[in-house]
């Protein structure tokens, strides 16, 4: 029998300038097979400011925070040790992510930052003709080549992008930085009928440290990791959320009042050995 | 004890030239104190084609038909009986919609054909600031606002938008059919703090009779519809599905292979009596 | 000495239901070593209209037709004759069109149509650095490889692009029509420190017959014609007008009032042999 | 007999790392009534570069300097006198700069940065229709409704806007700098059918001191100033470059090698007492 231990969270300041609603999504996620024990916590100007309600939004476990936050200096502290056992070596065959069919065609669809309704001709043109669902060795295929293109024709330049950019902006400028590289990938994966989604995750390895986010791609019904920025082994990830794009995942959003990020920490270690992983290898993420 | 009846469905044909995978969202949704008795038939040159699996996506009653379609002619029809039995003369009331938490967030995010991060500046410049959760009132006048805007501003005009317009084209062309008119409403109740989203519906009385789409916005934890065309009686709309915009709810998918629609017929008719209603009442769909 | 002729023409219809100024750009080009004799005429619900004054607004040659028109059904015929005498046989190498360092800075600017600015990286990516100028031979052979990748990654769909359409549409859905494959050809060119703008052309030999356009690229002081469309040949074409792109062309501008355009028809023959060129011979435009 | 002297100029430095093509557009226009005495100086690593030629590229005045940077720390001087004798009080109503019609029709078509023709239907529905220009005092008024309109809808924001950014941006963020006020003026108004251009100046006044960017209406065949961040006395203003929007008039342009921005220092003083001017009074520029 093996265990896996991660130690991942974050410190977040922010100064609070009208009482503010947020909604923060930093816990790591509750999956089959892993033992999370975890912790938020709030100061006001220094002082504990009491409770904070987690919503359990989604049956596959994402977490997230709701905090209303009086005017001041706000600092939120998130602390999470989640332990995996298992009683076979390979690090996440044994607990495979199905997608059923309707979960894979809202994977399908076209998002925000993943219009991969304007780019068909363009993806056609590049990739090929869509392969069949049920040639899953030709699905993987695609999905590696899709990457690697990706991890090739793009810079990964801090700052180069902004909030508002999509996957186009990443496809006609060469740069981004992590949201930017996942966004491309699932937005040209769809646009060839593979179904993608966008996963936020804690990433031991990552230099520097910060959140990061990474592709998932559909095959076989089911998700494998696609990371085009390769700044992080996969099989060291875990996860924090899952949605369509980074407008699923946002870390923080504020929803009501105001209230500026003015620090940010980001930890993530884990006792595994950190593997130095080839882009090609699919890998599966808890 | 009073029933309203609907009679709804739908007729498409399509050219097959592919053999191909098909999501259709036509089938009038589940929803408490509605019975739905319905049935999809297909033909392929004239033949008919056997059974068709409904998957059951969403726990709100939403239905999505799978098929799988050989080359050829194939027309697919599909028929509903809706009844709501009710004990008191309101039309809706009676059933609130609540929404969580967490689903109104859902809803507060940007998505691909509602891009509310985009426009927040010029929607507090022309609409002012958030109204707080708390003020009910505040809030249902400013989402009527909203409506209104859009309706005083906006020209109905067949052929006049593409399917990758955004509310960004509607807003900055004033033209649209339904499914633009309700993309602005919900990207301007976004911008502004409030939950909203899509719904397409079967609506008695629409002239001409096609399929429809609404914007539904969240007050005070619950879902009330707001059609910028008026162009329906909101109270005998009835619910086909329900997302964050028209990715989410295309009538037709075609995920695989080739197909074009070829024709379209869409039925609704109702026992009620259809009421001219204001633009200004809030009105609830099941 | 040898003269080629050409006879070109339109006749466009309009509706016209508030008394509108137009701009007509269907002129033929006055050039050096061309002669152009041609007419303008104009009817009113059948009767003849009066003058119509022409602005010769360009240094190179290219004329406006402003008209002021009452409201009611106006047909407007424009028609010319025009004639190149050489004593040479070829085609066009005789009168080379010279651009200036002002003139070339003026066309590696984005336009509406041509946004270079925002493909920088992909262009680069995809063929490389730029090529210096003085390196003649390099230029022009990164020129035929834009235009030979634009003609085999893009497909001509009558219909399939809009007015407002930039080449970011056209590279994203590989479909288009003429002016569309001129912009995308003129974009990755001025991404890669090439010179390109566009024109407006009659076109024998283009089938179905129809107002055409084609871009030109700067290499060592000159302008030659890249027509990624392949549907015409280059050396026939003689020219309306020259711009940045499809804005600085459009053949009416109605800039005041309101008229439609109902009909339209084009005429281009010539008595030159027409070549079925291949796409990678430079040809120079008068 | 009055004179009113203005001193103008800029400091530049930039790091060469490859040899490097570059256009400056920072000399002071030569129009009819100034006089202008300048001159421009290279050093490269500390030691004078020789000459640079001078491209008078238009008939309007603007003047383009080309220079040929080696490798190496690199920095422009530019310093210019200008003086203006006139013989009446008035500070630029004697010196009429007339627009022929040809020239007002450039300048009502869209450009890169002004998309007059995506936000037809909004201005129309915010302004009103367009005004007739034989209606000299009406499209006086609709070109100052809509300055005022940006003026009170849009934010000074530096660092809100970036240099892709357009104004259909600006007009959805609320947000901007002069670029940006420039571009969204010029674009409202041309949806108008009032011909509007951009201008980049030296604005005596100006705080912070830069460059500064400006929008210039038509109105009875004249262009007068309109500058919706109030930032500067328009009539203090001396003008460098004029053109469509932004990208004709950018004051450093690279089109060959690798040359990065260090620094930039602006000057900008007049002898004239500057007059607080109201936002609503029509200003012409020499």
């Amino acid at each position: 029998l093996t265990a896996t231990r991660w130690e991942v969270g974050c410190q977040l300041d922010f100064e609070v300038t009208e009482p503010a609603s947020m909604a923060l999504l930093v816990a790591a996620a509750r999956r089959p097979g892993l033992q999370v024990q975890d912790g938020l916590a709030v100061t006001v100007d220094g002082v504990g400011h009491g409770s904070v309600p987690i919503v359990d939004d989604r049956d596959d476990g994402q977490r997230t925070h709701l905090l209303e936050l009086p005017v001041g200096a706000v600092s939120i502290t998130y602390d999470a040790q989640v332990t995996r056992s298992t009683t076979a070596p390979e690090p996440r065959g044994e607990v495979p992510i199905a997608a059923d069919p309707a979960e894979q065609l809202g994977y399908l669809r076209p998002s925000r930052y993943c219009p991969s309704d304007r780019i068909g001709g363009w993806a056609q043109r590049e990739f090929g003709e869509p392969v069949p669902p049920q040639d899953v060795g030709g699905q993987a295929e695609l999905a590696r080549a899709v990457t690697s293109w990706v991890f090739e024709r793009t810079d990964y330049v801090l700052g180069s992008s902004g909030g508002t950019d999509s996957a186009i902006d990443t496809l006609l400028t060469s740069q981004g930085v992590c949201r930017d590289f996942a966004h491309l990938v699932i937005t040209i994966c769809r646009a060839l009928d593979l179904p993608a989604r966008f996963a936020s995750v804690y990433a031991p390895g990552l230099m520097p440290m910060d959140f990061h986010a990474v592709a998932e791609v559909c095959i076989g019904g089911q998700w494998y990791v696609h990371d085009a920025t390769a700044l992080a082994p996969r099989s060291a990830l875990t996860r924090i959320a899952t949605g369509r794009d980074a407008a699923d995942t946002a870390f923080v959003t504020v929803y009501r009042g105001r209230a500026e990020l003015t620090g940010a920490n980001v930890l993530a270690v884990t006792d595994q050995v950190l593997p130095s992983d080839a882009l090609e290898v699919a890998v599966q993420l808890a």
